[in-house]
């Protein structure tokens, strides 16, 4: 396969827009970064599993353009997503004396993006920041939509802001050093763009799941332009997720109730969600949305891709409902669920039987 | 004077306009606060200081429209607005559980006003929050432009967003129970607006100053209107301070070194900015650009508010250079400062002379 650039998008937003690109082992040679960096300060925030592996080779490439690079290394792990973290990073803008003009660069997962870009958006109210995502996670998703933020003891993701990156770089080739849990973790939100928005692009994956799972780099290359472009579409229509927004929501309800229930960095996110989502299926189903065949294909398809299809073994129904009631979604006191009406439709429900959800809950659960 | 709204004004933004309205004793009479407020949840945060005084008077008008109203009370004081604050109102929010449609209510001063527009700002994302700024310098200058944050101990303001309330709602009455310092640091700020950008209205405040600092309500209610406007106008015109709101920072950027050298809370805001505005005045002479009969009338009026018009007592040149370095105004290194060409006209520099500043500074601190 080729190197460099392959793919290229633009999520445009009412007052503002930004590239996403996509390629493998190209930012050293096709792409000069420089041009995306306002002023001379850079830091580099990222995490001690992937600075030894990437940290070092972008350094060089910004020094070489002559700007002032300097890195803060977090921990590793959903669990350091917390306000005392995002801290470090202001200490250390402020021992450098960054000014206004300095960018931010998040070189790592979600969990490294969604601080990163928190933190660009609330030092010195706002300074740029720019993604190279690396996880397939992280270049499908997080980085695409502007949301940013920490965990709350009581909730995740609660502290945070809406703020765009001034672009992401989405390398394939850093995908050949991840962990094959992580893999599978970043094709469950694959997954989700085809349930949600793209019943063809559901039928690909069908063909093509093993492929990705061994990271086929064309196939996932394209697997990541589909989902970013569906995604940055439902952004540019919804970005204070208002509407339509919440679709991206699907499996998230029920996903994020096990993460906080199992301790945030026991079950990856990813896994969360395809669980998560293989429950708002089977509650479609229950409802008389969706066919049965269609929950067959969709548990199947999550099967096929490693993911786990059943909900953590020991976790309780009434565990499920209390974190859901935690959950961002709910709006005066009521739980909005993401479902389906086929493979390739969803839509945001707060009207349902709360029996249906009870009962379904308990199933999933062997209660 | 009659009761009730007096002066309304709005702040027109690129994608959204909010109000400002002034009055004396009329959020209970001519004013459904109700109408401004997304949901039922309602956070109501002051201080120590004017809990007593307001607090309770505030829930019961709340309570009256069923709304569900819960308060947090912050110590008063610069020194309380950090991070750990605002952990405090995170914990009240989600021990409340508080959801996306929740209102907060800044009931207080500039600090308080910071602090929840903050954590609105970054709450869930962002949810609602609403002004009823109890000082003067709140009233004509923090709660317009939707600048929230809290200091890092490093420096001041250097956490935080650009977020805008639903409302602003200004009452003369509640400045009779205002200390006499804090009328005249409010002063300092309406000064300000005379001397950036209204040359008339200088005129007017050299003719009323006295009945100012007595707490004359209708010429206060004028003051505060004219000075929202033409704030209002700059912020409509340069919401994210890339051009002309910097010109808002006559007298910060010393005012800031001197906050920062005797310690927050030591030196009012408003105090400092008028000793700033003095020394900004002092330096724009030097250049050539103001005369000496304008820099004696600026001093003067300054004199007649009450308020400090020289540099602190052991403060040396030294400590202002270094503590400037460290304010938000810097780009790129270079220290930028806001002088003026006249009275009613102020303008941004960068390329001043180093010397003439070193030597104002000097002159000031008496070396």
């Amino acid at each position: 396969m080729k190197v460099g650039l392959l793919e290229s998008l633009n999520v445009e937003l009412p007052d503002r827009e930004y590239p996403i690109l996509i390629g493998k082992d190209f930012l050293s040679e096709s792409i000069s970064i420089g041009k995306y960096i306002s002023g001379k300060q850079v830091l580099v925030i990222t995490n001690e599993t992937i600075a030894p592996l990437y940290l070092e080779w972008l350094i060089n490439i910004l020094g070489k353009e002559n700007f002032r690079c300097e890195s803060l290394i977090l921990p590793d792990g959903e669990e350091y997503k917390n306000l005392k973290h995002i801290e470090l990073i202001y200490d250390k803008l402020m021992a450098l004396s960054y000014d206004r003009k300095a960018t931010l660069i998040a070189l790592g997962g979600g969990v490294v993006g969604d601080m990163t870009g928190f933190a660009a958006a609330t030092y010195r109210r706002g300074v740029s920041f720019i993604q190279i995502p690396t996880t397939i996670l992280a270049q499908v998703d997080s980085s695409v939509g502007g949301k940013t933020g920490v965990n709350h003891p009581l909730g995740k993701n609660m502290i945070g802001a809406f703020y765009q990156p001034r672009c992401v770089l989405a390398d394939i080739g850093v995908l050949d050093t991840l962990e094959q849990r992580q893999v599978s973790a970043g094709l469950a939100e694959i997954i989700k763009y085809g349930l949600i928005a793209d019943r063809e692009f559901f039928n690909w994956l069908e063909e093509n799941i093993e492929a990705l799972c061994c990271r086929d780099h064309e196939k996932l290359a394209y697997a990541i332009k589909v989902s970013c472009r569906t995604k940055a579409g439902i952004v540019a229509e919804d970005e204070l997720e208002h509407g339509i927004r919440a679709l991206l929501n699907l499996g998230h309800t029920f996903g994020h109730a096990i993460e906080n229930v199992m301790g945030y960095g026991n079950w990856l996110h990813g896994e969360a969600v395809a669980t998560g989502t293989c429950i708002a299926a089977e509650m479609s189903r229950k409802m008389g949305f969706l066919e049965q065949s269609d929950l067959d294909r969709i548990i199947d398809l999550h099967r096929r891709a490693q993911l786990p299809i059943e909900s953590p073994s020991g976790m309780t129904s009434k565990q499920y409902i209390e974190a859901m009631g935690e959950d961002k979604k709910v709006e005066n006191g009521k739980i909005r669920l993401v479902l389906l009406e086929k493979i390739g439709k969803a839509f945001v429900s707060d009207d349902y039987d709360d029996d249906i959800l009870y009962s379904v809950l308990k199933e999933v659960c062997k209660e």
